[in-house]
This record gives structure tokens, sequence and C-alpha cells, in this order.
């Protein structure tokens, strides 16, 4: 039956990639409080397994995800409080699993067949690369349901240009595939039946490369992003030292210098 | 006679949608000081005006606007002090009615019909969405006067790519509307007759969402963009979990879960 | 013979405009130590000379830069600490370079003719503006040596959208002049033959303009984009009034205002 379908499916593979898929098609993989917290343990999870060097966020069914499950939102406005403390719950791990895919080691390549809405737009706007299908939609549609997408915000208006992120936001209106990659929020579009390979193949290429040269980048990257020019500079500077001093930084610019194969360190 | 005619017409739709029109057309709609203030007046009426729910800032004439008024500075040369009180005054009266847009709690449109440049192109930038006539132009072009864009650089690097706003400061040079839409600049390009239809559209389809819900939304959205991501997150976190606490949240969700239309609270 | 030619060639225009250009093309006009050394050296010198009012930065031969030395950086692998002083001076040293071009009074404008990669990406991310070659590519791949490109992402993430950046270092692909020009990286790509052309024709238009006020915005426009908006604007108000007050503005609104040609002050 359905409803012992695990909400997440975890797919590992011998490439160091492995597949998260949102598996709860039969609601459009709406993000319950359960499968918010399913996320944050995943996440948690595959960001202590060495085994894992980069990750891809999939979904089942033609909707990638419609964001938050506004029939929980609903049903919980007889609790006593009138919802208030299930909403702050709801909100604050929803914010938890965005930032937990920015502070995963691993790379995170989301993979969209479908529609991405509200939260569900947030996830493809927080994830490192997107590859979407030509027939992928976005929105942040909140404004239509008198809750504005002001946590979608928050990944959508670092991702592509001010008056774009406004425009989705203030008209809630469906951006179609090739406007987002005009505006930034997906690297790739591609007949639908290649976005898993396309995004599988992104995922390899990186997967191949030095596992502490990655999750080192990526780290900086994000603090970087957040610093003044000076700040940053000197942060950068200091990661690059440590970079150039590690193992694998030897092995691959000894390996390039003298064209062979360069051999990673397995962590 | 034209110095009888107002500097700025307002108009009030029963819709919720407020049109501005800058009416000095034969001054290419400068914005002398007595222009900047009649602004600030009429953002600040509006800001408290429940009934204004989107507003439309639009211009009359084949310019939408050339920016300060370099008679009316010229003409201050002449002061005891060389002028340097006037050109505070201009100045800091100008950088007060941007920031009144932004703060603006309804969303505001520029439909720009002609010509926008210096302070006039500040404008279409700072505005939250913009539509432009296929035949619109946009420059910074103090640098060809003497007069660095820098106040039009506060609202065009937060709106454009850095290189697309310094290839505009450092030249000078108009860039027509197709370009505009590509670097961020503006939401639409349409033929120019259809400049203010498309923004009001835009406008009414906003209005017709809850007042509550858009404003929220767009306070949230300016502040949680110059915040550090964690702030950021942790901020609108909290703004979702009030926001669905209101009326408007449940009455829009209901109503979408119940498949009817809401009604929202006037106010 | 090669080894006496200079590193680097400086040419001054009697236009106010001077070419600076990498002159290691049988290296692929690579970043050692020296190098960027001399680069530091002639941007302090041009800094304080006021007859250069806009510079080209070019290079010889079929590579713009392949970035940091990597033959040199793995000689001293055999330094008795391992490398790490000359990796920590040889990025430090980087960094200030980089910069140096932000904070020089000048504007600066990338000339590129052909690939440039790592930090020579970076030098391009890094420049005011940029023009490209029809068949220039550009790449931050160190992610493939095992060293990622923390240093050239401060730059890129600033230039272009943050997942095109994120693509670019995670991956460590090529990409073409043409998508160059969408994400952000340069303002123009030409035909091969005419990026220099292109290049000293938007240096000779910027070096007509006044060169106080160029270098007045330049330096406010680095200033306000690190700020919150209501620093920023309070101070670019400021500078306004003072770039009003200047002989330069007086001169350049007179003239446009009197319909003359505006004479600068030569400084």
């Amino acid at each position: 039956m359905a409803g012992d379908a695990p909400l997440l499916l975890r797919e590992d593979g011998a490439d160091g990639v492995t597949v998260l898929t949102l598996n709860r098609p039969a609601a459009r993989n709406s993000l319950s409080l359960v499968m918010l917290e399913t996320l944050e343990n995943a996440f948690a999870a595959i960001g202590e397994d060495a085994r894992v060097r980069c990750l891809v966020l999939a979904a089942n069914g033609p909707v990638f995800s419609a964001g938050h499950d506004l029939k929980e939102i609903t049903a919980h406005r007889q609790d006593p409080d009138g919802g208030r403390a299930f909403y702050d719950r709801a909100m604050s791990t929803c914010a938890r699993v965005m930032q937990a895919i920015t502070a995963l080691p691993q790379p995170v390549i989301a993979a969209v067949q479908g529609v991405a809405t509200a939260a569900g737009c947030q996830l493809v706007a927080t994830c490192d690369l997107a590859v979407a299908a030509e027939d992928a939609r976005f929105a942040t549609p909140g404004v239509d349901i008198g809750l504005f997408c002001t946590t979608p915000s928050v990944p959508l208006a670092r991702a592509v240009p001010r008056k774009a992120a406004m425009e989705m936001l203030l008209t809630g209106e469906m951006v179609d595939a090739p406007t987002a990659l005009r505006i930034g929020l997906v690297n790739r579009v591609v007949p639908g039946p290649l976005v898993m390979e396309t995004a599988l193949g992104l995922a390899r290429h990186i997967a191949a490369r030095s596992a502490l040269t990655v999750r080192t980048g990526k780290r900086a990257f994000y603090a970087q992003i957040e610093q003044p020019l000076a700040e940053a500079y000197a942060q950068a500077a200091c990661v690059m030292t440590e970079n150039l001093m590690a193992h694998d930084a030897a092995e691959g610019i000894g390996a390039f210098v003298a064209k062979r194969k360069p051999v990673w360190e397995d962590r």
C-alpha cells in the first residue's frame, strides 16, 4: 500500500553518487513535517558518510515538490494554540533542512522532472546545481493563498536577479524551464527522459574528483560569499594554502605536471 | 498653462491600483527638488492608505525621467556656499525617495514608456518590478558630464550583474530594452502602446491578493536579502509563522484546500 | 632570448590608455610569484600615475592566463616546510594583486584573446569590464587537480549568478564566450582580431571623461556594494555632493546645459 512506501528513497551507487528521491507522489511530494524530518535525518547521515561524494535530489511522479503540506497545516488550526507551535516547528525544520543542503560537505544536484513550487522551488534554489526537464516549471505561489513565500525567497533571491525573484514572489506565476535557465535558477535544461542521466553525469564527474578538495571548496564558497571582499580574500588565501598542503593537491598537481592520472585519498 | 499643471498626477483605481505619473514632460520629467519632495509626500500618503494595494509609477511624454534637474543644479552654483547646501538637500531627498519605494508596503511597478537616465534609471532599478516599451532605453550617463551616477549605482548594482552595472556607469551608453531584460533591469518588454496595460495587469493581479500577505512578504524580502544566510532564515521562519497565524493565510489556505475562492480582509 | 623578455609589457598611449600585456606565452602566461609581484608593482605605479586614465589588461599568445604556475608550486614541495611558506606568499600576493585591480583609481578592462583558467579566469572576473574573443574560453578547473579554485571563486561569485559559479567551480568545465556573456563574466564578445580594438575603444571612451569623476565613481561603487542599503545610500549621497562641488562637475554640467564641449582638469 502507498501508506507503507518510504517517504524518501536512498540509493547509493558504487561510483560515490547517492540519489535521494522524494517518494510521496500522490501528495505531490509535499513537505509534511515528517518528510522534512526524514530529509533532515538523511542529510545528517550522508554528511557523515565518506562513501558519498555527490548527491542527487530527485522526485517520483509528475511533481518535484509542491512545498509545505497544506492539509497538514490546515488540520493544525484545530490545535489549542491555533497551530502556532506546529507552524513554528515546521518552518524551523524546513529552514534547517535547506541550510543542511548548503552545509553538506557533498555537492547536491537537483534533478527536477516536473513542477517545483513554494518550498519545492526553494529546494531547487538551494541545491548547488540543478538540472531541469524541458517541461519543468517553477513558482513561488504562496501569495495566491495568503502565505507569502518568505522562506523560499531566501535562496531564490541569492540565486536569481532581484527583479526576477520579486516577479515570482509577487505574482506567483509559473516560470518555464528556459526562463529558469536564463535567470540562473537551474544550470541545464534537457528533455524529460534525460534529466536523471544528466544529473547523474554531473554527479559522477564531481564524484571522481578529490572529496577533500570538493568539500573544502564548497564550504569556502558559501563562507566567502557572505563576507566583505577583503575578508573573503583573506579567508580564501588561507584555504588555498591548506588545500595546497594536503595530499590530494600534491597528488593532483603532480599528476597534472607529469601527465598521469591522479589517485585521490579515499576520504 | 503648463506651469500650473501638477508635477505628479495620482489616479486611484477602484481595483486597489494607484497610478502615479510624472508630469513634467517638457522638462523630461527631471527630478527637481520640488518634484522629489512631491514624490516623497506622495509615497508617504500612499504608504498609509490601505485602499492602495499596488502602485504603478509612470511618466508623461517621450522621456520617463532624465534624472536630476541640471538647470536647477547649475543655477545653485551662484549660492553663497557654491551650492553645497542645495546639493546636499537634493541628494539626501533623492536617496530618501528611492528608499521610500523599497520601504513602501505596496509593490511598485515602473511603467517605462521612454528613455530613463541617471536618477530616472535609478527609479526603474529601485521599483520592485518594471515593464518597458520595446523602444525604451536606459543609461547612467553622469560620467559624460563630470558627475558619476553614484546614487543610481546603489540600486543598479543590486538589480543587474556587476559588470553590466559597471559598463553602464563607466561608459554612460544607452542600453536598449531587450538588453535591460537580459540583465535583469526590467521584467517585461512589450510594444509601446501596451506598457501601461501590462503594468496595470500585473498591478491588478497583485492587488487582488491579500494586502497583509503582500506587504509582509515585500518587507521580509528586502530585510532578509541584506542578512547572512542563517539570520535570513531565522527571520524568515518567524515571518512565516506569523503569516500563518493571520486571518488571510487561514482563509487562503482553507479556500485552496476546499477549492473555493478566498475572501481577504480589506486591510 | 625568451628568458630575457620582460614578463609584463607596459605601453602608455597618448590618449591616457595604458596597456599591460602578460608576456609569458610559452608558459601560458601563468602567474608565477615573480609574475604576480611584477603585476603588483605595475598596478602600484599606475595607481599613482595621473597620466593613465584607463587600463587594458591583455596577454600574448593563445592563452590569456592559465593561473598559478604549477611547476613552481610542485618544485616548492621540496622546501623544508613542504612549501607552506611559499604557498602562503603566493596566495597572499595573488589576493593582493586582485584587490589592487578593484582598488585602482583607473578602470581596468580585460582583453581576453584566448583561454583564461583558474587565477587567469579570476583576473577576468576581477576586472571592471571584459572583452572576449568569440573563441575565448573560461574555466576554474582546480577541482581537476585537487586544488579547488577558492580564491577565483571570490570575484567569480560576485560577477555571475551563484549556480553558474558553482557549475564552473565543481565541474571545472570550459565555458565558451557566448555563455560567459550570458552569465555576466564578460561585457562584449567580438571576433578575435577585434578584441584589442574593442577594449581600446572602450578604454579611450572612458579616458576621455573626467578622471576625477571616474575614480570617484569606481571607488564609491565598490564601497557601496558591500554595505546595507541605508548605509550605501548615505555614503553615495555624500559622494554625489562632493562630486557636484568639484570643478569637473561644474564644467561638465555647465557645458551640457550650454551645449558646448567640456574641458576637464588634467588630474
